[in-house]
């Protein structure tokens, strides 16, 4: 029975999809009955993977040769011209389960570590895969849910330990452009004394990440015992979470949720609490931010996010603090990794501006650094805040920054892109309103983040008083063609920013 | 601003998503921020497409061009080497719906037609469409939107009209192997002068659709004015409907909801009698198996599924009547396309099988053929199956068929496969069930229904009494491999014929 093939890497881009190709009338095909969009079982030794299949009929496969995209290819692990033999794989066992969830069935502890175990194992497809976010999204999940689905992510991945009694974190739910704190509060909160280890991600569909903009002065690609060392010397590292693999469900159930522009709660939750507890934090404070066109549009939302992240935290042993702030328009004056940067230099040098136009970096930094601080339960009461505005202001905080960077890598020089136009006011008038979404895309269509010093800068700030003709922002690119192509945006959008006569 | 590219055709069979292929880096992927999984809008003069983004690193693609898979080539319409310009698609205010549908909120008429017309048109991509298939799923449609879904995939796609007072149909849930009673009723009806122009499916999970069986007898690709000639001589024509597009969008959602194998009550509904009503037809008869390998397992399930299609008909100006059947077992011998053909052929010449090894098939025929009669008014009832079974017994059945085959197209003589193996009962004892999905399984993997001569053939059937070494079933296949791939299957299942001592 001849169901061997011999293995070849066709870079294909497929996302997270295992995608494999053959080539149109080969007999295991016919003989096998696989038909497009067929799920496989590809074996190498004792590897193996379920990948979709599609045909091909160009002639860039022979006969006797299996297609593999890249995932497809670096998962099953064979090399270049290996025979691997193809199955059909036995139905997954938890894909019934989800059809049970669809059902209005509440699901087990059991049945939620299968379905995340088969998740990140790649043996869900696209369509398997869509089927379970839309189960659980919205509000779909219970709390116990909620909690099973964490630990399953959790127990799905690496995990972290720092040999440490208590590790603090910061995270921000996201949808803001800007807000670059975390690179002001880790040096406070370092400089204090505190462990506070960040692995951060990158931008995936925002126009910069902390990693991103961390990696605009120096390396972040660290390895767990550059971390390690780095925590034990300076109490704290501003490095990639992507080295390790963290809840990699996660992000595999993050590939297919958002084409969907589907909120749900439960996974956003789990989605969070899952990455920090792998991440070996246990005091995480949680900034939400609100605003009409950030990720939380109202108190009444926000409360009851608070409510579920602090006592899922609780069950799966992580002190969670919530806190709101304001969302209604970016963070700082420069979006992208090099402009967010060199805003968050000036905060920690105490240049004047930290006092003017980047006041609302300085002060938010400073209550999320007291916040942290107080929920160390080593500063008491009201006492956070001024602690940290003394390290900041006395140079600790800077100091300790420099420290971190330079021994994280070599330092980079921070300069501008090779292209700028200003985009003015149409009229005179108060700025009501700044888009975060609509902003972060102006930024993005300028290169952001694959080209570091592109982006936006903010020229005026929500409350400001603006003739007609007065800069509102300026768009940085490398090249003429990004720079036409986020103008064009702009040209076609004129609710970026709001002017009211 | 240059978001032009020259079209390629790369060959990749994608199914029914439309998918472009672009080179890893190239500056137009940046500058517009399009990501692996992106969607694209292509247009081509005033054509355009939406597609999904792929990502390709292996030099297939020169700077400057764009791959699409083979139904993205087809459905922009462009030639080889064309321009074509890129954007960012707006989005699609349906999937909105679908969202909105997800939250429990009923879908309006105007919400249901505008999403079918999007997925009519290819603009959903593969997980929007399971978003929606879920959304519909289970019991989760109130009758009045599956009658607004079936109207609305009517109106997105071709009709017929045979400008006939009564067009009389019948039409089978599925899931039973060698269920070909259509080829003998069509005739009968037909004989007695009555139309029932029959646009059948191709099999596509099963071993034989009633296309492909008629297609090992004669020709089935009929235009439209050919089926209208053919209706016009003979009363009936057994043709193809592939050739002519009956509410496209249901073959596109078929496309993902069947990978789930997710049941939905609504789209089930829709999806058959939206076909009949595009087919043109007036009175539907439906046969509903019933058994623990059907479709559906019991009478309680068949109720309700009676009740709405026969309601559901009802306001769509379709005449529906639902007929029960047994659902326990295959009906006939044979199972895969000239299989079936042979069992037909000896019920329609009154050979003694008919009332011997092919009865099930001969008596399910009469009933569904007098049921008709009946249905249509013109005969009394009771007198239908009496008026069949004369018309069947005098050989006016046959000639009708013979008559209709010939006009379809050259007459083929019917052959058995090159190869066959017997399956032995391991006991002896009575056939107490045949497995209708393994069994088609079976003939599946023995080549049917790409090799029209393999197939099944069974020995025994359900109530028989067998010796321990009698034949249960016979495999055919034209080739060796496949007639291993079949028994390595039958090997491994021990349930596919239950004897019971």
């Amino acid at each position: 029975m001849n169901s061997k093939l011999r293995v070849r890497r066709l870079g294909i881009d497929t996302y997270r999809e295992n995608v494999v190709y053959m080539q149109k009338g080969c007999r295991l095909c016919k003989s096998q009955g696989f038909d497009v969009l067929s799920k496989i079982e590809v074996r190498f030794g004792r590897r193996s993977i379920l990948a979709t299949l599609n045909i091909i009929e160009n002639g860039m496969l022979h006969e006797g040769e299996l297609g593999l995209s890249n995932v497809a290819f670096r998962r099953l692990g064979a090399p270049e011209g290996a025979t691997v033999m193809l199955s059909h794989p036995n139905p997954l066992t938890s894909t019934e389960f989800v059809r049970r969830k669809l059902d209005g069935i509440a699901l087990t502890r059991g049945q939620i570590f299968e379905i995340v175990k088969d998740i990140a194992a790649y043996r869900y497809s696209n369509i398997e895969l869509t089927a379970f976010v839309v189960a659980c999204a919205k509000r779909n999940l219970s709390e116990r849910e909620i909690v099973d689905l964490t630990e399953a992510m959790v127990a799905n991945g690496e995990k972290i330990d720092w040999g440490l009694p208590m590790v603090l974190d910061k995270h921000c739910i996201g949808g803001i452009p800007g807000n670059r704190t975390t690179m002001v509060v880790v040096p406070i909160v370092a400089a204090y004394g505190l462990p506070i280890p960040k692995t951060s991600s990158r931008a995936i569909t925002s126009p910069s990440g902390t990693a991103d903009t961390m990696e605009a002065v120096t390396n972040v690609r660290l390895s767990l015992p550059e971390m390690k060392k780095l925590v034990m010397e300076e109490n704290a590292c501003i490095a990639w979470g992507g080295a390790i693999s963290l809840a990699p469900a996660d992000d595999i159930i993050i590939s297919v949720e958002r084409p969907l522009s589907l909120d749900s709660e439960g996974q956003m939750i789990a989605s969070i609490l899952s990455k920090k507890k792998a991440a070996g934090s246990t005091h995480v404070l949680l900034d939400i931010p609100i605003g009409p066109t950030a990720k939380v549009k109202n108190r009444s939302d926000a409360r009851r996010l608070k409510k579920l992240l602090e006592s899922v935290g609780r069950k799966i042993g992580l002190k969670v603090l919530v806190v709101y702030t304001d969302g209604r328009q970016p963070v700082g004056r420069g979006i992208g990794p090099v402009l967010e940067a060199v805003d968050v230099l000036k905060v920690l040098k105490n240049d004047p501006s930290a006092w003017a136009e980047l006041r609302d970096l300085r002060e938010k930094s400073l209550m999320l650094a007291g916040t942290l601080l107080e929920f160390s339960g080593r500063v008491a009461k009201g006492q956070g805040v001024g602690i940290a505005a003394r390290l900041l202001e006395g140079g600790q905080a800077y100091e300790k920054f420099m420290a971190i960077a330079r021994k994280q890598g070599p330092l980079k020089v921070l300069t501008r892109a090779g292209h700028s136009r200003l985009i003015r006011s149409p009229r005179g008038g108060r700025v009501v309103s700044i888009h975060n979404q609509k902003m972060a895309k102006v930024a993005r269509l300028a290169g952001a983040p694959t080209d570091p010093r592109a982006g936006v800068y903010l020229q005026a700030k929500v409350g400001d008083f603006v003739k007609k003709g007065t800069p509102l922002f300026r768009i940085d690119a490398e090249h003429e063609d990004e720079l036409h192509f986020a103008l064009n945006y702009v040209a076609a959008n004129d609710t970026i920013v709001e002017v009211r006569a």
